[in-house]
């Protein structure tokens, strides 16, 4: 297969209430990302578009080709992802087989979603149709629950007791609310104290107010485009897919024997890490799912950057902040730059793409010299997509 | 890329009221499709599923996961797509493609949709979130709105009084009737004529009640593989990929200049003939869009099989059917078979499959010596895709 990179970001301002459209939205973050990479509307020649909730939220589907013909991309393919969480990410990685088998040069991927219209209550019973609707659901498996009856388990298991552990997860929540402020893009400016964490409202014991990522309005996409198509553009900064990485699970009832860890997060990640011949030692930024502080825990252990048990710890003692062993969110993650259902993975391959660049150093969140990252999303109880990438071919 | 098959097939019976979930509906053509390939849950490395109103029916997203872990292929890349009517087809195509280029060697494609609990205005209004939702919709333009301004500018265009353009969307749906009177998996079985066309209730002029396909509830998939792995498996008859196509439309006000006429189509089979070095003259057998008898004469002419403003004279010769220039629909179509939106686009291929196999003798719908056969979905607006399909590599 041929060599693939991304050439071109756009990222919306993640926000409440948006006044624009999922169609706008996407349209506005196409533009940006077309100008980046220098290319025009007529160049794309197909988009694939993660969205979970437009018809829910503003009554329309099929934004993928909306947006496309509103741009001016006319008459492309274009295709609507969902896997609830990781919708974008899976579409960026099924863009990559597209332009790698040979068939298209240059194509867009991300998504976008318009999420906060919702009151908290619809939007959290809403969301929970992307776990098991028939028996889980129904017996209050809505996501708060979930992680935080894998909190219970993490804890149980690791033999943490749950007052330390929550100061664990205390210290994920604030590192991202530290570089939430740093990121213009991102939904909150607005630092954190453990303390804070602690006392904010329990939303499903252990899990409180700032153990949760927000619902967010925005969207994130990339160009994608063939090694020929690179120096055609003379793209100066490409950054290179290296490894990709997608599996699923069933409902959670069917994953007992693995909880708390997430099994689909391991093989993903064992594909992403074969097809690219690195190691997690080999990471050097990464984004990953954090949509609670303790998924950011599991996530850290499930990419193979520490030991079961111990990325609660890590946090604590900067390990995944700025100069540890493996910086992880600095974007302010889903927790502080928002979480815009099926724009996610388009955000994290556009902070990985910039941070690869080195373009960060003027945001003051540049992880020096850094050549290979990696992105992780989870959707719902069952889709765990992740790929890595590298400024080097 | 490297040549690709459908070597197994399932298709459940299309019906009112499933008391099956989209995860069961869906689990079980799986089973079906794995026993005629003869291969294991264990076998297949990805599911590519087609699936639309889910989470509006029954409050079910990721229907790709929670089923492939249901039938014992866990933890396997499983994606959802969505392009309204035209899901299951992009969701095929899509699959097509990851085994083309060597990443996979067998995965499961298709789709699923319950789409009969809702009342019929719920279901139109539901449906319309397909077309534009801020403008169109709510101009009134539903589907059978849309068709019937196309059936309007199609008579205009062509100077086919609209008497006369009704009696030959009557032939339409009076030969899909006829043949899905053969088909076991149909909705409907029953015989109409020309004057119960005519004489049905108004939907929205021209389009009456039996110039409408249904809402249905139902699943079709297809196991897809290489050549590699048709041979290992000893597969007695593939049917071989030669042709795919994919493109889309904005709103349809942006569609001015190219309607009655839908340029979507006309690209996207561009693509497929000309990826596979053939031409309408080559097609045997055809299954194509009918959700109103007015979309089957335009798609006919789209597609190349007559030119423009003469399809619909070419069903009332019976140039459509049995034996006639391009048999089209012998399956009842749409409208007699029924659509289950996320599902059609695995109908058809199921259908085209078994025409190309030789396996509708039983039936009585066989088509004598088929080789090559097409299948064509519309989606919503805004996506087309089509595909050819031979009997010889």
């Amino acid at each position: 297969m041929r060599n693939v990179a991304v050439i071109g970001c756009g990222h919306s301002k993640f926000c409440f209430n948006s006044p624009l459209t999922s169609v706008e939205l996407m349209s506005e973050v196409a533009f940006d990302a077309m100008n980046e990479a220098g290319i025009k509307p007529k160049d794309i020649q197909a988009t694939y578009i993660g969205n979970v909730l437009g018809d829910f939220e503003e009554g329309q589907g099929m934004v993928q080709s909306f947006f496309a013909n509103d741009i001016g991309a006319f008459n492309v393919a274009s295709s609507r992802f969902e896997g609830a969480c990781a919708s974008g990410s899976m579409a960026i990685r099924d863009a990559y087989m597209w332009v790698a088998s040979g068939y298209y040069d240059i194509v867009l991927a991300g998504g976008v979603e318009r999420a906060t219209a919702f009151s908290s209550a619809l939007g959290t019973r809403t969301f929970a149709m992307f776990g098991d609707g028939h028996y889980e659901f129904p017996s209050g498996f809505t996501f708060p629950s979930v992680f935080a009856l894998l909190a219970h388990l993490y804890s149980d298991k690791y033999g943490i007791p749950l007052p330390q552990l929550k100061e664990q997860m205390a210290a994920v929540s604030v590192q991202a609310h530290k570089w939430g402020m740093k990121n213009p893009k991102a939904q909150f400016h607005k630092e954190i104290s453990s303390e804070d964490v602690l006392k904010s409202f329990m939303v499903a014991s252990p899990i409180q107010l700032h153990d949760a990522c927000p619902f967010t309005d925005g969207a994130a996409c990339v160009i994608i485009a063939s090694e020929d198509a690179v120096k055609k553009l003379g793209i100066k900064k490409p950054v290179w897919f290296k490894g990709i990485g997608q599996a699923s699970s069933g409902k959670l009832s069917s994953q007992y024997k693995f909880l708390p860890r997430l099994r689909a997060r391991e093989l993903a990640s064992q594909q992403s890490y074969s097809m690219s011949g690195l190691t997690p030692k080999d990471i050097d930024v990464c984004e990953l799912h954090d949509c609670f502080s303790i998924a950011s825990i599991i996530a850290a252990e499930g990419l193979g950057f520490f030991d079961y048990g111990t990325a609660g710890e890590a946090w604590v003692k900067g390990d995944c902040d700025m100069g540890g062993k493996i910086p992880i969110n600095l974007s302010g993650g889903l927790k502080s730059k928002g979480h815009p259902i099926g724009a996610t993975g388009g955000s994290q391959c556009v902070e990985i793409t910039r941070q690869l660049r080195g373009e960060m150093v003027s945001e003051d969140r540049q992880v020096a010299g850094a050549k290979i990252g990696m992105m992780d999303t989870l959707g719902g109880d069952g889709v765990l997509v992740n790929m890595i990438f590298s400024n080097e071919k």
